[in-house]
């Protein structure tokens, strides 16, 4: 065992030294005071739980991503939390159970068993908010702007909001005949915008022409705003809650852009991320030259039934790590803005008490103040010291 | 599975709903902002490491408290920390590398394989400050300070200090000729201050008789002040360096009675928590009517040198979560503080807009505003309102 072995970390898992983990505990509560200003309420689920509670309903996608150990109390199997909203599900399911709408916000660190892109950090430090209990655009459109809030408040200019709607692609697939294998392999093709893949997928299980016609559409039908009215066209002859679903689109980008004139909008109307557990819009936000998003949610909606309680559900969540990047650099030289106080050795008795009581003050009114220690080196680079002057303590600056 | 087991939590595994989560939140800002007061700067250390950097020195004795797990991308064995002060030491030691005192304080999640004892929590949050690079007592006094403030501003009244110092005992070992059993078992017997089985031990294994005389004055030195003049007389004939700790002992005690008169302070001389790391002073905090200490450090010199560089260290740390019973309670009703604005369903475009930028201004100022959402029941609990009078949105008072 080398010394260089031991101070290694594990790929993707980051320490944050003072100037970056100052910037962080600033972002942190920059964000929980502004989703406070919201009205969602702070909540600290366990880092831990049995998988048996952690790995249902949304946390079944994330199951490999997720470390297991066992508990050594009870034999059972438990999983270190690889993402924290399932965990607030089950807490307005179980622990909280209002009648109301219910917001949630949080803030922590989760573990991923492998990064989920090429940069990612295995250890982000999570933070989001969840709107429960209420299945209208309006919630939707609240938990978008707190979203772009968030990425305003750290700093980000020129957000791209991507909008997409899980509802879609459902309702025509529910219209098709494909087999799960079939339609898993159209599934793969539309994620990966691979237009030779979907083809062949939809020669060989759909019949329909005017149906493969909209879902061969329905791979084309990402942009600005303009695809909306190319979507009712091309669409025309699915189910009516396509044409609803289209609508709510329009009319979320509405308020969206009401509110945020500066957000640009882009549609992908085969969006399908979180496919197995969204029920309905799903959004990320993008941030200038960075391919992957930054932040992103949808809706949810009777996830905690599982828990005893199926409720609406929407939300979105970022990580504070990825977000370090877009904020402006701190100074962590405490020598600019600390005093330093000298050494209490050979000190009377009273002078010392009153060096004491002086410090005390002064860190009372928010000042740093920093004990030499005896043989310190490098006092002179303190801009202010705390001498004593007829038998007072007084800041003198130099 | 039924439901009921989906929403257990592990034994001593805790969420916190807003009310306690709310209190925990306000607490480690007011801490982070102490320690920040006092110099010491946050860094955060990442939950994970492999096992070979996290317990190592310090982290050995918690070897049997830290999960772990294989990492997927290396082979290699993960420990999910059990305790923040080891990875300070090795940020000290290899990522910051300064040559003068390094004040470091951290507040994060760790986890226990099995509670410390009967009632601890299995995943405390785990605040503290550590004191890197000088091995004065300048530097004890001061974390020994910081603890204690640490309380106060948790709203303990009534603080007992517990102070001892591994090395007068270890200076007695020294002199023995106990085998490696032998002094396991005195070490034992002290520990559970049993007096029978500390009298058996020293009659086995220590044949020079004023060192059994002084190994068993040792196991009755705990008290008050005077229990240190007591100790000068009992272990007269000791090493110099033994009768040197107890004037020390004297000067911290002094320093922290003119400082803080309130504190209570008790010596014990046997008291030898964390033995195999600690090097110095020990010290840890009581509150009324609590067994356990609520905040415990001490000096651990030296243990940066498996990560390649050795420093006189010392700090000390407490549970979040167990500081929580001390708090006052807040009120997590948001009826009482927020103000409620109308569901924007059937408003006119400006009045939309307007009403939005008029809640975010009201945010901006520090309020919490609240969207009804449609159909929302019990608009009436809340005691201001935004409403529209003469084209403008203003808070009513009901």
């Amino acid at each position: 065992m080398t010394i260089a072995d031991r101070w290694l970390l594990p790929d993707g898992v980051e320490e944050l030294l003072p100037e970056q983990a100052g910037q962080v505990e600033s972002l942190r509560r920059k964000l929980l005071d502004l989703y406070q200003s919201w009205g969602y309420l702070l909540v600290i689920p366990p880092l831990i739980e049995y998988t048996e509670s952690l790995l249902v309903g949304l946390g079944h996608d994330v199951d490999i991503q997720t470390f297991k150990v066992v508990d050594q109390l009870s034999g059972r199997m438990m999983g270190i939390r690889a993402d924290i909203t399932p965990q607030t599900a089950r807490m307005d399911a179980h622990s909280l159970r209002g009648d109301g709408p219910s917001r949630l916000c949080y803030a922590g660190s989760v573990l991923h068993t492998k990064p989920k892109s090429l940069m990612a950090s295995r250890s982000p430090i999570q933070i989001g908010a969840e709107l429960y209990g209420d299945g209208s655009l309006n919630s939707d459109i609240e938990v978008i702007s707190l979203m772009l809030e968030t990425l305003t408040v750290s700093g980000i200019d020129q957000i791209t909001l991507d909008l997409g709607h899980v509802g879609i692609y459902r309702a025509l697939i529910e219209q098709s005949e494909l087999t799960a294998d079939a339609e898993e392999k159209l599934f793969s093709a539309l994620q990966r915008k691979s237009s030779g893949d979907i083809e062949s997928a939809i020669q060989e299980g759909i019949s329909d022409s005017k149906l493969a016609d909209m879902m061969r559409a329905l791979s084309t039908l990402n942009g600005d705003r303009s695809i909306l009215d190319k979507a009712k066209v091309l669409l025309g002859a699915a189910p009516a809650q396509v044409l609803s679903v289209i609508d709510d689109l329009s009319l979320v980008a509405d308020q969206i852009t009401s509110r945020m004139p500066s957000v640009n909008i882009y549609f992908d109307l085969t969006e399908l991320r979180g496919y197995h557990y969204h029920t309905g819009l799903v959004f990320s936000a993008l941030a200038p030259g960075h391919g992957q998003a930054i932040a992103n949610g949808g809706r949810y909606d009777d996830i905690g039934e599982v828990f005893g309680r199926a409720r609406p559900a929407t939300g979105f969540n970022t990580d504070l790590k990825a977000l370090l990047g877009y904020l402006p650099k701190n100074s962590s030289d405490e020598s600019v803005y600390s005093i330093l106080a000298p050494d209490s050795y050979g000190l009377s008795d009273s002078d010392s008490l009153s060096l004491w009581q002086t410090i005390q003050q002064l860190r009372a009114n928010g000042e740093c103040v920093i004990n030499a220690l005896p043989g310190q080196q490098g006092a002179e680079q303190y801009r202010r010291h705390l001498v004593l002057k007829q038998n007072r303590w007084l800041v003198d600056k130099t």
